[in-house]
């Protein structure tokens, strides 16, 4: 529920509100409140209507039929409903990532020649991970091989071998323990299908069976995030310290301003780039600053995080960007546009183009994206945003004059690259031994989404600050870190600010030591949802030093606004992983107490990972940080 | 809705219900009946739980809101909602495609050595639908080739190279119009993945679009089921015509009942061997008349089909058998098992046995299933309905009296072999010319389930009596088949009592030029639900024959019960082929206009096909025949 009155920290939403309601447009936040009040069996998860002879609904407190027409249980309901959530998330993750290995292969093979690999290393890296070997080969013929390696990871058929970007990218402790329990994916495709046909009626009706299940479709979410993110990096450079701008105030008024909104880079960063080849167009068209390229949600991330485009905003408030009247177009992608911008742009002159097949909006423009056209595509993007700037009405320009500094760019090599300034040799060394000194007490990793449910931003906040404070180290991503980015607590000011006292400490002592003028922000920036794995990359690097599992190190994740199916798979392979897992928006299982006690409690003895959900910010912090503690007693440390 | 007081057109029914209330047993009537109201959102498609911002619902009659929070219209939910059901229904029937195609594949090497090829002129044919020569090479070498063609229907990246289950199994005009319309589906798994990455929250928002993906998905379906009929048919063998017998009355007091349900031949063709093998053990325990195996549901119709086993019910009549008192133990698969069995069998002495991963069900016991031990688990699943059968209390024996005899077996084949006896040199010429000269004015094939939502079995009779009256062709699989069977339609009895004046007499030429003693069954048995692709395979050498398109044939589909989510697959595959196709329960998609009228009209122009709802049976045998004059006048005939 959004604390009364308050539906966002975001000062901007407030800014805007007023505008939306003069030109008529219900915002997401006005969508919801006339949802409410919203169906109770669908709350709980206990709704049915995975066939025609329903929907059928179970009333979980005894009032009503305790079973569907097949004789579905409670329990089997909410375990069906949720791991089919969890298999779309899978299939949106890695349908991004397997765009993003397709164009590799298409680009070694010479049809994509507007792309280069900008980052061989990267590529090597990825080489090494599934076990392909680089002596003697050319870039393109790595590129080649790397690729088909991970669209193995699509179309395996033996079940005996895990996918290979799962297989090298934990300890071998936990791969062990995820094969053991039978919840290693082979074919992340396959792995989806299943829950599909498992989840089909009269089919699987062991809720603990289908619990199972969706931690493998959950991995198979892991898989396709972590290979997408990987070779992004290869194709567009891995991240590195960068520092820009968040919130409406980096909408120009005095240039052609483009928002790339979604969340695949393989389209965005043509556009960045031919923003600055048609810079005079946009400027004899009378923007005297030339073309300026906003992010939106994830895509606004992968850009922030490669190339330090500035961040307008975070998924929950997307319609705010062309309520400004300053927006000439939106260019998006996939998954978390709302379809509303399709209605939004009928009253403002800005132009919202679609560019792939799986994402269409009535009322936007189709230009269909392909790696072979990618660069002519973004010149006919850009020079639509340019045409329509020409049409800008000033009389409906509305800019809110807030952004924040954000130092962004921290992927786990920028991380280490940091630590390299302190110990140039071992550079995980000096984080281990805060670690273990308790200078910083654990880590958090925030993720997930946006949602009407509660104040936009706040949990996020709160809770950040209050670990901070206890010196625990926060990574952030996705809209998660777009809600720190606005809210200004990606600087440095921030540590200073809201940092205990160790933390600050060594937070400026890597700061130091990396050359720059003060400390690491208070929250290190990680890039998009997809790119949470890179989480997951520094927490293996951690346990493989130490030497233990990854449920044993004093890391936690918290999504304090879960909304998608993609966050939904993303928490569940979070405590698969042995991570102690924090949901901020009650999960839609409560309907079954044997689902809720296996999320929250029973998985414990089989990966050493479990939700905790807590709807109280302050209270939330407090649970992350007894974890984080429980951990820290375990470890002895 | 049901009609007033009638819940099924089977007697067993009403004979049974006394039994489930004595032992205090909600039946899946019963279970309905308290299901009721059934949500008025759900049951037009407009309730979106695709992310935990909602559940939202839109009332398409203007009474609320009319956009979920995201901005989804009532078109995009219920699009959305569909396509996921075609997702699963394709999913579902494709891992049973690609678990006899696995299955194949360790046969020919020599990893499951209880199986041979029972028909290796079947996988002759299918090595030639896959492209696979077999000219040299050894059955097992041929077994393998085809084997891992067909996997390449599930592993395939290059969108650009259809299924080639697909590819060769519709005429050449078909697949050149499915590929230009962008449905032609290159890989199952992918495309199933494909669904639900687009239903993502804020993804695909465009309801023509996502529809357009739902007919590839269906495709989809149709080859996971083509290859899954195909290679069982290799496997197990062709059906040919066998007589046997349907309802409960096949259960004998005297024998171990061993039941089969489910879809999947790959355990219950060893089940009756094994029952063949211990018949002695049986005896020795006391059951003079040995093991009696019986069918519910689509393993039944598989083993009816392969081997002349008794049929014992349809789908929603599943509980029945155990009712009884008299089924000792009932073995299950995959897809339409009753959650429900796990707790009726606490009422009795029946040992309820799961066998695949992908299905447990609480109350049973599970024996997984591997092809590598299939005879080894056939017999301690056929030894534990042994002792069960010891336990059995005979006071708690309810046998119904009541069965039909059935002649079936009726694969494309088998059809074929009995127009031989017509034209030897042109078998498919005497069809031709009797639905050109009119005796035959067409075909239609009844496919889907059962529903509580209709009077059991009724439909499909009423639907039957009426086309038969009008010389039409009628052909069946899956709980139609079931349904027919009982009601003693599939005997030469029906046909000479129900059959118009033309049709029986066709049915009596190819009868008795088969060596029969009288006509052909009025209602052809063709398996399965899984089996619906042997209908098309007969359409399309009709097709091809005459040298038009499947959408210029006077054959219609028509799903009066249709249920599962497979069904929507079927039917959704059967328009995207061009087949007017009935749906006799209203499909939940009712809140979206454009939606609706997609399907039951615009679809026209992109396949030819379209459904048809109409609940009214009367009324919807005549708009078949309707259907089925219009395509007579369109090829002029």
């Amino acid at each position: 529920m959004t604390e009364k009155g308050k539906i966002s920290c975001d000062e901007c939403v407030n800014e805007l509100m007023p505008v939306a309601r003069k030109v008529g447009f219900d915002t997401a936040w006005d969508r919801y409140e006339a949802q409410l009040p919203q169906c109770g069996f669908g709350l709980l998860g206990v709704c049915c209507k995975l066939c025609w002879k329903g929907p059928c609904r179970v009333n979980p407190l005894g009032d009503g039929p305790d079973r569907g027409v097949c004789g579905a249980d409670v329990h089997t309901i909410v375990a069906r409903n949720l791991i089919r959530g969890i298999a779309a998330g899978a299939a949106a993750h890695s349908d991004h990532g397997r765009h993003i290995a397709k164009t590799l292969l298409e680009i070694s093979e010479g049809h994509a020649p507007d792309y280069t690999i900008k980052d061989e290393n990267k590529l090597y890296k990825a080489a090494e991970k599934v076990n392909v070997s680089v002596q003697g080969k050319s870039v393109n013929q790595i590129a080649k091989e790397v690729a088909k390696a991970t669209l193995e990871d699509f179309s395996r058929q033996d079940e005996g071998i895990p996918c290979v970007w799962l297989d090298k990218t934990v300890p071998a402790s936990r791969m062990e323990k995820l094969s053991r329990a039978g919840v290693a994916p082979h074919n992340i495709d396959a792995v989806v299908a299943d829950i599909m046909a498992r989840t089909h009626v009269g089919t699987d009706a062991d809720p603990v069976n289908l619990l199972l299940a969706g931690l493998k479709a959950a991995l198979a979410d892991y898989t396709g995030m972590y290979l997408a993110t990987e070779l992004s990096d290869a194709l567009f450079g891995t991240p590195q310290p960068v520092v820009t701008a968040a919130n409406l105030g980096v909408i120009k008024e005095n240039a052609v301003n483009i928002a790339v909104n979604g969340h695949n880079p393989l389209l965005s960063e043509f556009i960045c780039d031919v923003a600055l080849e048609l810079k005079d167009e946009a400027v004899k068209a009378g923007a005297t600053e030339g073309i300026n390229i906003i992010g939106v949600c994830c895509t606004g991330n992968e850009v922030l995080m490669r190339r330090g485009i500035p961040t307008a905003t975070n998924y929950l408030s997307q319609e705010l960007p062309m309520l400004t009247g300053a927006v000439d177009a939106m260019v998006v992608d996939v998954q978390c546009i709302m379809p509303s911008l399709g209605k939004l742009q009928e009253c403002f002159h800005t132009e919202l183009i679609t560019t792939m097949n799986s994402c269409k909006i009535p009322g936007a423009k189709h230009i269909e994206f392909h790696a072979a056209t990618a660069a002519e595509s973004a010149r006919k993007i850009v020079r639509m945003g340019i045409e329509a700037y020409k049409r800008r009405d000033p009389g409906k320009v509305n800019i809110p004059q807030r952004s924040s500094t954000v130092a962004g760019g921290f992927s786990a090599e920028a991380i280490i690259t940091a630590l390299e300034g302190l110990d140039a040799q071992d550079p995980l060394k000096p984080l281990v031994d805060n670690i273990v000194n308790g200078n910083i007490q654990g880590v958090t990793l925030f993720a997930g989404c946006n949602t009407t449910k509660v104040t936009q931003d706040m949990a996020y906040i709160t809770i950040a600050k209050e670990l901070a404070k206890k010196n625990v180290l926060l990574l952030a991503t996705g809209c998660g870190a777009g809600a720190f980015a606005k809210a200004g607590l990606m600087t440095m000011e921030a540590t200073e600010s809201f940092a205990g006292e160790s933390l600050k400490a060594v937070l400026t002592a890597i700061g130091k030591a990396a050359g720059l003028s003060g400390p690491l922000p208070l929250v290190l920036h990680m890039g998009s949802c997809v790119d949470n794995t890179r989480a997951v990359s520094l927490a293996t690097a951690l346990a493989n030093k130490i030497g233990v599992d990854l449920d044993k190190l004093p890391v936690v994740a918290s999504a304090p606004e879960c909304m998608s199916e993609k966050a939904v798979a993303i928490g569940t392979w979070a405590v698969t992983l042995g991570f102690p897992t924090h949901l901020g928006v009650v999960p839609q299982v409560l309907g079954s107490s044997v689902v809720t006690d296996v999320l929250t409690n029973k998985l414990k003895d089989i990966t050493g990972g479990y939700f905790i959900v807590e709807t109280d910010p302050t209270a939330a912090a407090a649970k992350l940080y007894n974890a984080i503690k429980q951990r820290r007693q375990e470890l002895g440390i």
